[in-house]
C-alpha cells in the first residue's frame, strides 16, 4: 500500500528541541530564526531528511512556517491546517496563527527590536521570499542573515539520510519528445535570450528535460537533483550516483554532464564572470543566486524555462493520460459500485480510502499496467470531516459512513502514461427530505459551476483567473463561496499539482492547447458536510464554432466516473446543462464498459448510474 | 451646443512641420524624438495647445504616438483609430501603423544604431513609461534623453495659449464632504505612510480634493492644476490665477497655499532632502519625479491617493448621480419616442445628435436644472458606421439612418449632480425575416451578456477582470466577442472614464460600494452593423442574501431607458433573465413616467416599450 493511516506527528520533544535552537541562535548572536516548511527543491512533496518542521513542531501538514524568537515561537499555517496544527504541536512550546489573521513577517515586524539579527536558511528561501521579507524587516531597523548552515540540521542526530531513490528513464513514446530535443530548444532559448545558462532546482523540470523519473518522495517520481543547462555546451546534472543503475548513467551521461549534488555549488561559483545565469526568483532557492553572484555571474531573473513546455502535454502525453484516465476511470466506479452495495455504518473512512487503492492495483494489473503510487494521500471522508477539504483521516479522525452523510473521496494515481487525481461525492443510505434537499441544492450548484468551466469557449490569451469565476457564479448567486482555486495543472506521470497554469484568482497564465488542469468546485459547511465533484480537462485546440466569427478554445473532459444522480436537482439545471450531463454520462459509460472483467453488479452500477437525467 | 461634427484634422502641413522639427532634431544631436497624444497631466481630453500630436501629423484621435526619425516617420494607434489614422495622415510623411502589430518602442529597437540618442518630453511621458522604453533602448545600445523643451513647442508659432477657463466651487451637498475634511484625510495618510508630501498631478484627483470644478479641457469640467498635500502644512494648489473669481479665491486660499503654475517646478525642488515624496510612477510626468529627486527629496512610488476615495462614491454622490440620471433617462427616452416617428430614410446620424442633444438641453431646463456639456462627443452610427465602436461622425462621414439597420447611439451629460453614459441600439424601420433572425441573436447574447453582469453576485476582493467574462460567455460560446472593456468607471460631475476600477481583462482593481461602472458589452460586424448596451451600475454594500453563508456585493443599475424589445429573441432568454428584463423595464417606467411634459407620443412610446416580455 502506498499510503498510512498513522499521525506522525510528535510534539513530545518539541521542547527541548526548542531549548537547543535557541542555544545555537544565541551563540550566532541571531535573535531569531525562520523555519519553512520547504527542501532545497520548494517541492510540494519533501523526503524526510527535509522535514524540519515537523521535527522541531511537531507539525505534519504541507505547507507552514514557525518562528523562533528567544522567548516565543510561533507557528503560522493556512485555512487548511489550523485544526490540525493546533491538535498536533505543544502548546507550551509553540503557538499557532492562521496566516489569514497575520503572515509570519507581519508578526515578526512587530516583535524585533533596532538591530535584531533574524537568521534564513538560504536553501529553503526563494530570492522572492526573501526580499519581501528583508525589505520589511530592514524597514523595522533589524537585518535578515543568510546562514551558511542550517541550526537545525545541527542539533537533529537522527536526521535521516538524504533519498537515494532509483530512478528510471521515461520512454520517449510517453513523453513524446526526447530528451536531446528538448535540451537542444533550451540551448537555442538561451541563446536567444543572450544568456550563457539557465540553472534548473524543481526536480519535476529536470524530470521532464532528461526523461527520467525517480522514487525520492511520497507519491511523485521525482529524482532529487539539480541542473545548468548551458548555451554551448552539455548541460550539467547533479544527482545522487546511487541512484543511476548503469543502464541509467549511460544514458544519462549521453546528454550531460553527472556531478555529485555536493559539487553543484562550486560549479555555480565557476559560472565565472560575464556570464548571463537565468534563475527563477519566485521557484529557486537564494542560495543558488548567492553562489552565481559569489563566482562574479550575473543574475537574471526569469521564470522557469521548462514549466511552460512543461504544462502544454504534447499528443504522446495526452494520448497517454486519456489511457490512465479510462484505467483509473473502471477502478473508480468499480469502487463507487463497491460502495453503493455496503450498508450504511459498516465501513469506516480509511476502509473505504484501502479498499480503493486495493481495486486500483487489481484493475491496473488485470489492465495489463501497474499502480505505480498513489498521486497524494486520498480525501476519504464523510459528514463533517468533508467539511475540511483538505483533510487526511488517520486511526485518530477515522469515521464511520452513516446513513444520510455526504462521503467525499478526493484519489489520484500514478501511472507510467499519466497522473490522474478525481473527487466525487455520494450520499450514504437514505437522508430525511429536508436533508436531501439542502444536498441537492448545494450539489446541484457545485455540478452547474462545474458544467460552465467545462462547457467553456474562450479565445486566446484567456487566463484561468478569468474562468474561475465561471465555476463559482451559482455558488455566488445564492450567497454560497469556497475558499480553495477551482483548478490546477497537473502533470504526465509527474506532480499531481503543476503550474504554471490554474484556475483560480491568482491564475494569470494564459491557458493554451495541452494544458490539463483541474476541475473541482465545491461546497463546505462547516460541522456538517462537504461537497466537491472533480474532474481533469485539457486544453483544445482553437476552432471556430459553427456561425461565429472567431477561433475558440475549449476543454474536454477526460476523468470518467458517474456522478451521483440521487444528489441533483434536475429543476435546478438549464436544458444546456442537462445535455452536457447526459453527454457526459453517455461518454463515461462507452469508455468504461469496454472492460471485460467487471462483475455482474459493477457492470449494473455502471449502467444504471449512466442513464439520462428526466426533468 | 457641446460639439461640432466637423473633421479639424488637417494634414497639409505635416511635411513643412516635420522638416522643421528634424532641423531642431539634429542641431541637438538627436536621432529622433518621440511625440505621444498626452499633456502635462496624463488626461483623456486636453486643451488645444497640448495637441501637439494632431498639430505634427494632422491625426485628432485621442490617443496615440508618432516616432520621428531622421527619414522616416510613423504614426501608431489602437485598434479604435487605424482607419481614421489613415484617412486623416499625410501618407508621404507619416507610416501609420497598429499597435497590435508592433508597439513603439519595438519599432524603434528596429531602427535604431548603437549610439543614437532618441529625445522624448518628461512632461508628456510617466515615469512608467520612460522606464520601459529605456530599457529596451539601452539593450540596444541607445539612450532615451529628457529634453528640457520640447522642440515642437518651438516649431510650433500660432500654438494657442492654455487655457483660462472659470472654476467654480462643487458645494459639499453635492460633494458628500468638504474638502477641509478630504485634505485632514489625505495628511493622516502621509503620516501614516511615513511620507511628508505627495504630488498630484491629475486634474481630476485636484477637482475632487478641492471639490472644484473648471472648464478647460471639453466634456470634462477641469481645472489643469499640479498640487502638493504636505504631511504638516496647508497644500500647494497651483492654478493660473485668471481662472479664480475673488469669491473661489478665497475659498480656495482658506485651504490651500495658491500660487502660479510657473511656481510649481520650484516648489518641488523645494521640498528638499530627507523628505520622503509619494509620486505616481504610471500616472504622473518624469520630469515631476526628476525635479523632486533634483532638489534631494526621495521618491516614494505610490498610486495616486485621491484615486480609490474619488472612485468610491458617497451617499451624496450617488443620490446626485441617481438623479441625474433619471433626468438623463427622460431626455434619452423621449429621444428615441422621437427616432420612432421619424421615417427611415429620413434622418442623419449628425440629426440625430443634434437633436438629442437639443432635448437634453430642454429636459434639463424644464427638470430646473442645466445641460452642463455632452460628457463626450457622441456616438451616433448607424449600419457600418456602428461597427467602428469608437466611431465620431463628421459631415464627411454622415449616413442617413435607412430601413433595416441598426442605429447605435452612445452619449452622455454633464450635470452638476452627476455625468451619465449611455448606449442603446434600435432598429430603424423594417428588416427582411433573415437580417432580422441576426440581428435578434447577436442582440440578444449581447443581453444576455449584461444582465449576466447587472445580476451578479460576488465577494469582496472581486475585481472587475474576474467578473469581465460574464458577460462575454455568450458570445464566447457562439465564437463571438467584442474587442473592448465591459466596463469603465465614471466621475461624479468629473470624468466619464476614471479609475482605478475597470471590468475587463485588465481591471486588477477590487470593486468595492459605491464604485459606478459602465456595463457595455458589445457585438461588431465589420462593413455591416454593431450593437451595444450600456447601462450604469453602482457598487451595492455586501450583504447575505437569503439562504446563503456569506455577505455578497451586488450591483444596482441606475441608468433608465428602454431597451429595443424588437431585437429581443425570448427563446435565447433563461427564466432567470427574462425576470431581469421585465423588471428592469418595470423600473425604467416607474423612474421616468412622474415626468410631467411628456407629449401623449412620448408616454405612449415610454409605455409601450416597457411592456413584459411574452415567451
Amino acid at each position: 500500500m502506498f499510503q498510512t493511516y498513522d499521525d506522525k506527528s510528535d510534539a513530545t520533544h518539541s521542547a527541548e528541541r526548542l531549548a537547543a535552537l535557541r542555544t545555537a541562535l544565541k551563540e550566532q548572536n541571531l535573535a531569531g530564526f525562520i523555519v519553512p516548511r520547504a527542501d532545497e527543491h520548494q517541492s510540494e512533496y519533501v523526503p524526510p531528511s527535509a522535514e524540519r518542521l515537523s521535527w522541531l513542531t511537531g507539525f505534519t501538514g504541507s505547507a507552514g512556517t514557525a518562528i523562533v524568537l528567544a522567548d516565543e515561537a510561533t507557528l503560522f499555517v493556512d485555512g487548511r491546517y489550523t485544526v490540525q496544527a493546533a491538535a498536533q504541536v505543544d502548546k507550551a512550546a509553540f503557538e499557532v496563527v492562521f496566516i489569514g489573521d497575520k503572515s509570519p513577517t507581519d508578526w515578526l515586524v512587530e516583535k524585533i527590536k533596532e538591530g535584531d539579527r533574524i537568521g534564513f536558511d538560504p536553501w529553503l528561501t526563494t530570492r522572492s521570499q526573501r526580499r519581501s521579507m528583508a525589505a520589511k524587516l530592514e524597514n523595522a531597523g533589524a537585518e535578515l542573515v543568510a546562514l551558511s548552515e542550517n541550526p537545525i540540521d545541527l542539533a537533529w542526530s537522527d536526521r535521516p539520510d538524504t533519498p537515494t531513490g532509483a530512478v528510471h528513464l521515461h520512454p520517449d513514446d510517453l513523453a513524446g519528445r526526447s530528451a536531446a530535443e528538448k535540451i537542444a530548444e533550451q540551448k537555442e532559448a538561451l541563446a536567444k535570450r543572450r544568456a550563457q545558462a539557465v540553472v534548473l532546482t524543481d526536480p519535476s523540470s529536470i524530470a521532464w528535460l532528461f526523461n527520467i523519473r525517480g522514487s525520492d518522495v511520497p507519491h511523485t517520481p521525482l529524482a532529487l537533483s539539480f541542473a545548468i543547462v548551458h548555451q554551448d555546451k552539455a548541460p550539467d546534472l547533479f544527482i545522487d550516483g546511487r541512484k543511476l543503475s548503469n543502464a541509467e548513467r549511460d544514458a544519462l551521461a549521453d546528454l550531460a554532464g553527472l556531478h555529485e549534488p555536493g559539487e553543484f555549488a562550486d560549479a555555480l561559483r565557476a559560472l565565472g564572470k560575464g556570464t548571463k545565469v537565468l534563475y527563477d526568483a519566485a521557484g529557486s532557492a537564494e542560495a543558488v543566486a548567492l553562489l552565481v553572484e559569489e563566482g562574479g555571474a550575473e543574475i537574471v531573473e526569469a521564470s522557469d524555462p521548462i514549466a511552460l513546455p512543461k504544462a502544454r502535454k504534447n499528443a504522446a502525453e495526452i494520448a497517454g493520460s486519456r489511457a490512465a484516465h479510462i484505467r483509473d476511470g473502471v477502478a473508480v466506479t468499480r469502487f463507487l459500485a463497491w460502495l453503493d452495495l455496503q450498508p450504511a455504518g459498516s465501513v469506516s473512512e480509511i476502509d473505504a480510502a484501502k479498499k480503493l487503492e486495493e481495486i486500483r492495483t487489481e484493475t491496473a494489473e488485470l489492465d495489463g499496467s501497474k499502480l505505480e503510487d498513489v498521486s497524494f494521500d486520498s480525501i476519504s471522508s464523510t459528514g463533517p470531516n468533508a467539511a475540511m477539504n483538505h483533510y487526511r483521516v488517520t486511526e485518530k479522525s477515522n469515521r464511520t459512513l452513516e446513513a444520510g452523510e455526504l462521503y467525499l473521496i478526493d484519489s489520484g494515481a500514478q501511472y507510467r502514461d499519466g497522473t490522474t487525481d478525481i473527487t466525487r461525492t455520494v450520499l450514504v443510505g437514505e437522508a430525511s427530505s429536508d436533508r436531501l434537499t439542502l444536498y441537492r441544492d448545494r450539489f446541484t450548484r457545485v455540478l452547474k459551476g462545474h458544467i460552465a468551466l467545462a462547457m467553456a469557449n474562450f479565445p486566446k490569451e484567456t487566463s484561468g483567473a478569468q474562468l474561475d469565476v465561471l465555476a463559482r457564479t451559482p455558488l455566488w448567486q445564492a450567497g454560497l463561496d469556497f475558499d480553495h482555486g477551482t483548478g490546477h495543472g497537473i502533470g504526465s506521470f509527474l506532480a499531481v499539482h503543476e503550474g504554471p497554469q490554474r484556475i483560480a484568482k491568482s491564475g494569470h497564465v494564459a491557458l493554451e492547447p495541452g494544458m490539463i488542469v483541474s476541475n473541482e468546485p465545491g461546497y463546505y459547511r462547516p460541522g456538517d458536510f462537504g461537497i466537491r465533484i472533480e474532474n481533469l480537462i485539457v486544453v483544445r485546440e482553437p476552432k471556430v464554432p459553427v456561425g461565429g466569427d472567431r477561433p475558440m478554445l475549449s476543454f474536454e473532459t477526460i476523468s470518467f466516473a458517474p456522478i451521483d444522480r440521487r444528489l441533483i436537482s434536475p429543476a435546478l439545471l438549464t436544458a444546456a446543462e442537462i445535455a452536457w450531463l447526459d453527454l457526459y454520462h453517455a461518454r463515461v459509460r462507452a469508455s468504461l464498459s469496454f472492460w471485460p472483467h467487471y462483475t455482474d453488479a459493477e457492470r449494473k452500477f455502471l449502467e444504471n448510474s449512466c442513464r439520462p437525467i428526466v426533468r
